[in-house]
């Protein structure tokens, strides 16, 4: 069994549960291998994003609208799958109805009517809370999504992969960026570039979690590009987070277009150190705010500071535990994935660095392959 | 009162509710003028997309997280926006409790302990289900999920002018399909280009649903762009929903690059006829089914046909009522917004074209102004 199925099964015990339904698309990905191209919204061709029933150790049971059948080709070949009729054109259908069915053929053989089911209850909607609850006299929901989360911060060996793949697509836009960033491109010029490299080496579109920045724009901290055109000697912060397959990565670089000012590679200086020594403090038994702390007080010395966090994890969210910020006292642990990004804001421009780590069992590997550098 | 909040109105009466609480993004778009940017998925900084709490005629309540108070720019200003704490890097919060707190505050005043009130089942989360039942104890909740579907099919003038804007962008993504379509460019650099463009256009990023096809693969009626070169001969079936500001548009063209075969060049004759047949016979009093069997036996005539609808309304969700397929029987009235796509799939191509047309009180006003032809 992965570990994570393991830690479910433990859950189950902790909390004295019967099963899990679970909704929330990330933990779909993270537990069953379900993921679906979010770019464009809820889709109108299905009622839900999906869910998932489990019953540690007995069975478990994927539910997804039959629009949604292609997109099976990582779910956990010991899944049973359950596809809901969704739509078509030939006649009306009532997909509810259909849903619900399906869900209770599946639930009936393995459910007591009392029993304590663990949900994620920001993300299961009442078409299920209430179906279940009339078909089931005495169903008890209990959230998990907060033990969910915790359980979600240490990656498996497939998910590590995931990660590297992700960042793969990091590397490559870190280098376009200061590949084509030159005077009078503008922002959103600059992100198709970027963008274009990014998908051709993914062969397939890439949703991308992007702040490009430039010049004055980057003192706010970052911001989607813009038609600003980029200026001679502006700063551009580039932080990128392509999400390939499920798995997200995270990595920023800052970019002087023409000669830096010795203000800017003093900046560039400081935050690489606040970088190296967050990367060398990050190891098993350590707490997320220490590092936290460690990073921010360099920053400190030179008068400086940021507005944010000091770094977060990333897997199937984009930010997630452990969140590397002054009051987590979370201890760090072997396979948790973390993005670090010290960072400073002077009064004109912006400078932020971020690479993405593995704690391995004495420190830390770097993912992100890419070099930090002004220059382009 | 715009005429949607006055439909709202009647809808309360109708069905003997007290007040609304919903929830579906599309509709906070649609009643309060909220949206957000949806291209990465979930806010890892928010707990709800947003919810709509709305006594017609009495007031309403806007809830979203702190983190989205700069997406506010479009929202109604006589709307009263509740923001909950959500995310600070200085101290863990409790942002259920307070989203909860927030909304009691709001709803205590205006509802009864006993009180009906209709909700959008697929996308009420447990969080708020549970939160209101239990300060609320004879609360009774109303699925008006497919009354809010009907409701949203008429356009009031606001919503036409938002989406004549995203249909610029579909006009400039056509004409740029066109423009940059040659042998040898990948189906993902001609979509890289084509959005670059969308995106100038929109001076920002823009969400885009698109089919974007070469050769064999358009015979499968759509798919994402994908890495297979584009080659002399091929014909390309550019479908593409650009999303601007919470309001979709949907246009299709197909494009053979180099010289049209006979049997192409037949196949667009025959699919243009079909779609001015559409064209005509859009008017008030009208039923959806008509218009799809008027031009799927106009296609039929040539032996040809197409496994899927004839097309479908189009506003803050990109496929919606009234859909113009077999079984559907509602009657056209003005203002509705409606995509048309017949087409034919031969077996080594397929051949599709679509406008967007708005309904007018004595046929149609296309929407859509690229004109359809094959010519790169």
């Amino acid at each position: 069994m992965r570990p994570r199925l393991a830690r479910l099964a433990e859950l189950k015990e902790s909390k004295k549960l019967d099963a899990f339904f679970l909704t929330h698309p990330p933990t779909l990905r993270h537990l069953s291998g379900y993921y679906f191209n979010f770019e464009t919204g809820p889709s109108p061709f299905h009622l839900l994003p999906g869910a998932l029933f489990v019953v540690p150790g007995v069975e478990s049971h994927l539910v997804v609208a039959d629009t949604e059948g292609s997109q099976l080709g990582d779910v956990d070949p010991e899944m049973h799958v359950i596809m809901y009729l969704s739509y078509i054109y030939e006649q009306a259908l009532e997909p509810e109805k259909h849903l619900l069915n399906r869900v209770f053929q599946a639930l009936d053989e393995v459910i007591p009517n009392k029993a304590r089911v663990g949900v994620e209850a920001n993300s299961m909607p009442l078409t299920l809370s209430e179906g279940l609850h009339h078909r089931y006299s005495e169903l008890e929901f209990v959230d998990v999504s907060r033990e969910l989360e915790l359980s979600r911060m240490v990656k498996d060996p497939d998910e590590i992969a995931a990660i590297r793949r992700a960042t793969r697509l990091c590397d490559i836009g870190q280098e376009a960026v200061q590949k084509y960033a030159r005077p009078r491109l503008s922002e959103l010029e600059l992100f198709t570039l970027v963008r274009g490299e990014v998908e051709a080496l993914a062969e397939k579109r890439v949703p991308i979690l992007a702040d490009l920045v430039s010049g004055q724009r980057a003192h706010e901290t970052g911001g989607s590009p813009s038609p600003k055109r980029i200026e001679d000697g502006d700063v551009i912060i580039s932080d990128l987070a392509p999400w390939l397959d499920g798995y997200w990565a995270d990595t920023c670089n800052t970019t002087v277009v023409g000669e830096p000012t010795s203000s800017q590679k003093e900046s560039f200086q400081r935050v690489k150190e606040a970088l190296d020594i967050g990367l060398n403090a990050l190891k098993p038994g350590v707490r997320a705010n220490e590092v936290d702390r460690l990073m921010r007080e360099h920053i400190a010395k030179s008068g400086g500071g940021y507005p944010h966090h000091s770094g977060h994890g990333v897997g199937v969210i984009y930010h997630e535990e452990p969140r590397i910020v002054p009051y987590n006292e979370i201890q760090l642990v072997p396979n948790m994935v973390i993005a670090l990004e010290p960072a400073v804001y002077p009064e004109d421009y912006g400078l932020r660095l971020e690479h993405l780590v593995r704690v391995t069992p004495n420190g830390c590997e770097v993912l992100s392959q890419f070099s930090h550098s002004l220059g382009t």
